[in-house]
């Protein structure tokens, strides 16, 4: 079997690098790069994105498919063999359906449109962005054409959440969107009673560079496989298991954006981190899906990096760093500036709850510009008016607005809804961990991470993208997708810090 | 013609972003990848220098060749299309000759050899290294074995110089050799008369980085287009002809080091960013030849970095960052002790007239290497006699002798007489430079220095590599390769400083 499949994995490994190769050249554009670079980095990107799809969509590969899978009969589904020949078979049919010209297209579009996003944000330009905008939506339009599917939606989000369709995720955002709102609107019918002062101040940017640092040293990654670099929009990349790139931004009044922005990214690479070394350089060498990916980043950020114990365990740390803000703020205020709920413009500032809401906004949107409802010359006045709706709050400009998310200038449609996603599956995980681990608190109160990231390697990182997320969802938490535990929980915390009844 | 032209374009464009691709994955292997990236990355690169080798040496674009050629017959030699079909052609038949297999083999080996130098290197253990730079060796003879040449180091020294033989270098290097050791033996028969002790103290890294970086925005590159990191062994690659990476290193006990091994690779960079655009993406786009490079690195180094006006021109600067060092320094004191002859270790630290001794050293080894008369375990020894012979001083240890470069691990056998071929052509563009711009001393004393940039870049680096650089140096000045301006240049100099007769 295994000698079957190596003509096989010579394809695929080649794949793979062509993969990272390009990952790479993506963090060092938005990291490193000289401004200087943007153009020609754009044709090497897409470059790179029409080799590996034009060498993932070949006839070679299928052949080499229909051999393995010939010899496949008896191994059992979550083997490495059958997963990889299955995963494999799934991405070749699906770059089978997108010509590699439109495939390199989007890429050259995307990474110049990046950069205009990044101009127009501090500007706070949309109509400067607008062109780029559109011209991506054209060409994901044709994307979309590609495929044969019920609604549009559909093919964006089966690129992030493999098998999942609109009409299965819509109800779960809708009752994570309306629960929220009850719950927040419980929240905010009262006077504010949680003082975050603490987090905001003077905080020098080195100094927050050497404790993301010390706080990611911390957190259960292997020693010498990652490194921390600024960036406009946070991110987390893999160019290999052991070869992690988180990025993040610093602002120097407010040092919450660092603090769980770096825990956020930080959680997505140990999920990398976990994935079993055979699975290197194949197709099974990522998350389960985006949702899944994101319930780590969350779980990580907010179960544990916004948790009592946790906030314990750093609340030294940020004294040491920052004594004239948190040598005289005691642990819980620590804990209640951290979980203050307060409807706010930035989605990656803001709190567990309203946070779900920033998400069913952007959903709402995405669905509505690819179902013809909406034009994106309007997406300005239709965010202004979801974000007084959901979350009863103004937009002074498109740069704390519309232009705050580096996603859509990426191509990076149906990727959104698999934040709130995480959320739900985290939520789950978070009640069987705490099942199986009975001394989890006293643990994350001593520093000691690696229980809980053992306990969610060994069922969800050790293997990688073997299964679909439907599957392992319920393999993991023993039924599908639930978002009642996420609203329990939400509940039942800032019930707790607002003494809701 | 131009629209001919496309299709073999669109080819040769995807052969250089693959190799540009791979200089970012080079580029971030030695100054950002965490150590554990290193195995992947090695089969990353390995992946994109066979994808790469596959696509230059088709039978694809073969044809696209032929039918270039035969619409070519008017053109001049220099013109885009003449020179990009010509050139193509010969990387394309060297590409031929060469199993892809062996191409990749050869990165992915070198890969990892340059991770076991850095620490080997470190821990002076040459056993350590050994076995990789055996391997290494044995590829390179198999490299040589796919081409037809009178020397076995000839189809070394093609990938640098294009054209050159083992025959006609040879002479060269040994008449610079000879020269120089007659000069060095007149010098250090009297004693040291030149204080560099103002090179030497404290110098913090974090002021040493800043410096750099406010020297080369002083040097003639275009802003937004470069940027600086530190790495072990300094280099400067392009990802773009406006997206440079200049590699220094810094010693927190020696200024020299960082401020000339600067000024050397921005003079690499400089040359890159004068390039045409119009040659962006394509084969020409790269200097003619290793030596043409290393004439504007040891160019911009020594004749502009180490003479009287340009070290008036940053002293204030220097004095500014170090004032215990350099404020109390006079400018023909700093001048002095910037061009202190003194036989020494190592290569990249080494003055004017000792480094060319260095180089002879390599490249007889080399030589001697291929040619089966030295056997890689010996080279520590032969290194050491060389050393003895040539400078007169001995090697304490490996790590400062035969491991002090990276050129080896990286497989870049051929490599080294280019320094050397850069110093003789930099001597006579100096020449040629001097008569042409008659202020040039006043321009380099007032930090003008786009006039002499603009020399060099009209003839020179605006052309690529259109021609072939033995054409090249006739082009521009008017004979071949002449060691003597070198030569007489050197014993000028220092003969004025050391009061030679």
């Amino acid at each position: 079997m295994e000698e079957a499949l190596q003509p096989l994995l010579t394809v695929l490994h080649e794949v793979s690098d062509l993969g990272r190769a390009r990952a790479l050249l993506a963090w060092d554009e938005r990291t490193k790069m000289p401004p200087g670079g943007a153009g020609v980095r754009a044709e090497q990107i897409a470059t790179l994105t029409r080799l590996r799809h034009v060498r993932l969509g070949s006839d070679e590969l299928g052949e080499l498919l229909d051999r393995a899978e010939a010899g496949l009969d008896s191994a059992p589904r979550d083997s490495f063999g059958a997963s990889v020949v299955r995963v494999s078979r799934r991405e070749w049919s699906k770059a089978r359906r997108v010509p590699a010209d439109l495939r390199a297209e989007i890429a050259r579009v995307t990474s110049l449109a990046e950069r205009a996003w990044e101009d127009a944000r501090e500007r706070a330009d949309f109509a400067a962005f607008l062109p780029h905008l559109e011209r991506v939506i054209e060409l994901k339009r044709r994307y979309i054409e590609c495929f044969e599917v019920e609604h549009p939606y559909d093919a964006l989000l089966d690129d992030f959440e493999p098998g999942m369709r609109t009409a299965e995720l819509e109800p779960v955002l809708t009752r994570v969107r309306d629960g929220t709102v009850e719950l927040l609107s419980e929240i905010t019918s009262r006077p504010q009673s949680v003082d975050a002062s603490c987090l905001y101040g003077d905080f020098p940017v080195e100094r927050q560079v050497e404790l993301a640092r010390q706080i990611t040293a911390r957190l259960p990654l292997q020693p010498g496989t990652w490194r921390i670099d600024e960036t406009v929009h946070p991110f987390a990349t893999g160019i290999g298991i052991s070869d992690l790139r988180i990025t993040t931004r610093f602002e120097p009044g407010y040092v919450g954006t660092s603090l769980w922005a770096v825990i956020h990214e930080v959680g997505h690479a140990i999920y990398q981190n976990g994935i079993a070394a055979e699975l290197e350089r194949t197709p099974l060498c990522r998350s389960a899906s985006l949702g899944f990916d994101e319930s780590q980043s969350r779980l990580w950020e907010n179960w544990v990096g916004r948790s009592r114990p946790f906030l314990a365990h750093i609340h030294p740390l940020l004294a040491e760093f920052f004594p004239e803000r948190f040598a005289g703020t005691d642990r819980e205020a620590l804990y209640r500036a951290a979980n203050r709920v307060q409807p706010s413009l930035i989605r990656i500032e803001a709190d567990e709850v309203t946070y779900n809401l920033h998400i069913a906004l952007r959903f709402e949107l995405e669905v509505d510009l690819f179902t013809g409802r909406l034009a994106p010359a309007d997406l300005p006045a239709a965010w202004a008016q979801r974000m007084s709706d959901y979350l009863g709050i103004e937009v002074p400009d498109d740069g704390v607005g519309v232009l705050q998310d580096a996603h859509w200038s990426a191509g990076s449609f149906g990727y959104f809804p698999t934040y709130t996603l995480g959320n739900v599956i985290a939520a789950q995980l978070w009640d069987l961990a705490r099942a199986e681990l009975p001394d989890l608190d006293e643990q994350l109160a001593d520093g000691e991470l690696e229980p809980l990231a053992a306990y969610l390697g060994e069922r969800i990182y050790r293997l990688g993208g073997k299964l679909e997320p439907a599957e392992l969802i319920v393999r993991v938490a023993g039924g599908p997708l639930d978002p009642e535990p996420l609203l329990r929980q939400l509940r039942q915390k800032f019930g707790e810090i607002y003494q809701l009844e």
